[in-house]
């Protein structure tokens, strides 16, 4: 019987954000995201890992090829995030607050119907070294 | 419908602590707890990681801020535990034998109830760089 | 009611690996495997975590002591592994494809009935700092 | 005799930056720093590294107190530039390019003069994982 | 001409300290070590670094083995300090506040005579992943 | 007057690799190198620092772009050693004892011609976390 093992690919995105929400006025921006709300923005190295659970190919010993997971990760979220402004220049994001929480679930959006064996199980996103966040697409 | 996510505070703390029962003879902590038995204690940097799972409130992005969530940890865990001796300077560590175990059940237990949004899913405490234990209130 | 808890212990070992299948031929064999196929090999740092699950002995504070996981550990992975190379020598990775996910199922066999406390969990094995599988015994 | 000895403290950062050079001209800006250049920028957490020599003072075991560092590195560099727009918010960062080097070297001027024990040593500041610059001030 | 080379070799330890001055009024000691000065001690997984100065053997290639020099560290320091109260249970440490630097320095002179091959030409000590010193001996 | 400033790149390379020297007997090579003298051998993934040392142009605010030294990297080295065996696979090598001070020395001589600003001043090469090896070029 196929084993079910769970293969992660970890990338690296570099990006400035603003903790924002246009319905909030001035005074609630600062309250609710405080140094985050800085009009300038700020950024982060994110570390994104991307989790696919599948069965082991008995005739290749992979769920899924990681170099083949690696240029989907970057052709449908590395090259539009990575040295961009989140609020500002990236397609998905757009009308959404980037919050690590929302661009989790925004990245799994982009992938789940890009992986080509197994299945998308996990979306794990630090923002620093002391935050993350982590989305199973529920 | 709003998005279920896991958020996770990673705070650091620096505790001295000995491996002893007192219900157990000098040869039995020696046998049991070996090198961690030392009379004076020894001492490890804790890596502590706090994970709250809930739904993303679509106002503000969060599940919990993670700027409340640290000063919730700060409060009820590391100002007890930090630079202190965990078998004679921590009050909800009184009476209980401080394996990595132990403590994180312990912190579980300050935190339990104190979480405004989301609830407590995951302690995650590292005695160091080999070691770590999991526990999710059960 | 004894609480149930997950351990973990980390150890690394350095090893020698090519990709390859006797059934494919070497076009196939370059086609799937591309650099990791290359005919003298090459190698990595691997990075083992062992998770034990179990109830915390109340006279102890362990589920299991891992310095004893450290020995199980040791005696029936790292010393066939480490400073080996996977293809070559390493008898339990005979006939097996020694990608990072049939390394972790063969060590999860080498594992799952020496754990004399608690139960295995599962295996979580890095190969590169971008790349890591987990596997679960399933 | 006093022994001589290094200390360091480390502090992390999260800003925005844009590499442009308005003596440039666009296609000039685009061709040196290319995707550094994005119009509306991008960011880091950047990892700052100070280092102090000095002699150890015999009474108190320190060439300076390391949470005495700490408050001087947060008064005068982190406040200003964390979670801040670096080419935008932070005065004395004004009028220069914000590579990591030129960081590096204005955090210097910052807090060359503000150490009380020992002498301001270098100045090590990280922008990813794969890059970073060191400074002795000369 | 046989090349100079610089070789690194890391080991960890865990141990209890308290910063304390004997020749200082409680209050003193108070202020001059604040939360370090907890009478019962913290602790710490302290992380050595022992760079070694020599040059190439050109029959070996090596300047020392690291196993070599792996063994000389664990007899003269790792032994003695790991799972060890600075304080109270080392005798290299007797009457020095056990601060990083007098540790470094300390740790210096245990091995500086046991080094066949090379000589010693650092110890780096790191007390948290933000606190660090580096002892070259002067 | 231009800023003096070191800027380095870090890249990692996954290679086998077998510690034997052909002047020595079996006995010899085995005594010598020990479990390192596997015949089959044994791999790593190497951690690789260049650093450059130089003035910073003013109208750039680099030393070297960074991004230039990396294309700079793997080319010369990065691509020739990356997944391969060093023994039998790296033209630069042949001959050559792979020990990671002899790998230094040997990325050395192949950088230190190519970095078209600055110059090379140093050679950072680790082959596990607790083990590396630094070259100056002298």
């Amino acid at each position: 019987m196929a084993k079910r093992i769970f293969v992660t690919r970890r990338e690296v995105f570099s990006s400035a954000h603003r903790l924002y929400n246009p319905a909030f006025t001035d005074d609630e921006n600062e309250l609710v995201y405080d140094k985050c709300n800085n009009y300038h923005g700020h950024g982060h190295n994110y570390v994104l890992e991307v989790v696919v659970e599948g069965e082991i190919d008995e005739r290749t010993g992979y769920v899924i090829d990681l170099k083949v997971l690696k240029k989907i990760i970057i052709e449908n979220v590395i090259r539009k995030v990575d040295h961009k402004h989140l609020n500002l220049d990236v397609d998905f994001m757009k009308d959404v607050i980037p919050t690590a929480e929302n661009i989790a679930v925004k990245i799994w959006e982009q992938l789940v119907d890009k992986i080509p064996n197994g299945r998308l199980y996990k979306i794990r996103l630090s923002e620093t070294e002391n935050n993350y966040v982590e989305y199973f697409g529920e």
